[in-house]
């Protein structure tokens, strides 16, 4: 039996404080995606980042965060002004305190990926700001 | 006798990021440096902005901070993409529980305003966010 | 008789970008959300802003295009992230070379206004980027 | 004989449009303070980036143009409002169609890394939009 971890696309329509005067988009907005992707994957599963910082668990607040440990973003293709893509984000693996988080996007009806990436969240005590175990139940969500 | 208000100077190099597929800067961009000037003008008079949101004057942490009630830009010319231009940030009025800040933006060395607006700060109470007085201390640290 | 002018509301998710570190959202993310409430509203009548930054309208490229001449904001309330806010973008006014743009946000579901401001968008001619009057048939789709 | 590549350190003050409703750095912000590393390193070697997307090396306009191909940064120490940062690009290694920046974020007067970084720039070809061999005097300034 497999296990499947969690996975979410969304459309994002680039705008024009997206792109900058070379006239394709500013890579830095495309790491600004990724944390949206994270954010709407997760929501998708009923866990919730709160206006507190603490995270919220199938309505339950924890007494964790999670916070970007690390990033990698690989530009293959141009994105202009515009232009609608679709990001896939997908949870490529759990561990006791850490998810990795992989990124695709590709324009909306093409299948040529035109980033790929990656992130590392990892799960922090709110108090003592340390690496801490992921919540079961978070994990359960997670894993489908 | 007259009172002269505080007023600051700042220079800035146009990123990248300011800028947007049109070649020209991002005019959103420029309500962020307005409050870049804000601050910088403040911290030259000893008044700042503290990590937790509340404001220090003269090294006293006070029980108020200020929030952007409201902001104008008018833009008269083109500002592009490495181009270093000088924002003069200035008070021009002092209310009891406001501030207004004017702003002009120029390339530097050339007189013709690029940029041109205001914007008022609402002293409020930190903890029931309401408009309040603005401490003595700092009206006197603002006006020279 | 009376002409009604073109509007159009978009939801807004506020995400971590557009807030700051005193919990509330950065301000100058709001004009970035007038720029595209503005693009949202010509979009849905045929009018869009190309790559190139001309000018479409109904399907034929022009030799004009817009740039903001000055633009307004007044905050009223509080966004926080994470929150469902709603901005409308209704033309208030339609002159020979300018056109205004009128903007209330809301939270979904509540009528209060959150932030309550206004542009104005200039039509310049793309090779002398001086003031030039807005395409006939542009001022047609505006006007329903 | 060991060949030195070249390096550069700039400070930059971590503004309100930084941060996050967590009280941090917003991560993708460190993204963007990279880009402006790489252009004030170039920059002090008398290589720049036009206006119009195009490479200056030594004063001539070149047929080039540099673009990010990859990015990654790991994040190991907060970073917060009003900080005092000291971010060190230097360059780690050029190879015909490829430059490698390698990035460090410190606070002013401390010592432990807060961000760790590098990318990856390759060399375009202006008008196909290919990587191509990056400029030998370029490579001349950069090696010193």
């Amino acid at each position: 039996m497999t296990t499947r971890l969690a996975r979410k696309s969304i459309r994002i329509r680039v705008k024009a404080g997206d792109t900058d005067f070379t006239g394709f988009i500013f890579h830095p907005r495309i790491i600004e995606w990724f944390s949206a992707g994270r954010i709407e994957l997760l929501r998708s599963k009923k866990i919730a980042l709160l206006k507190d910082g603490s995270l919220s668990v199938d309505g339950q607040q924890q007494k964790v965060s999670i916070v970007v440990g690390e990033v990698y973003a690989r530009f293959h293709g141009p994105i202009k002004f515009d232009d609608l893509v679709c990001l896939q984000t997908r949870i490529s693996e759990i561990r006791d305190k850490t998810i990795r988080f992989d990124f695709v996007i590709k324009h909306v009806g093409d299948d040529r990926p035109l980033v790929t990436g990656y992130s590392t969240s990892v799960c922090v005590d709110r108090e003592t700001r340390r690496a801490t175990s992921i919540p079961a139940r978070m994990v359960e969500l997670l894993t489908t």
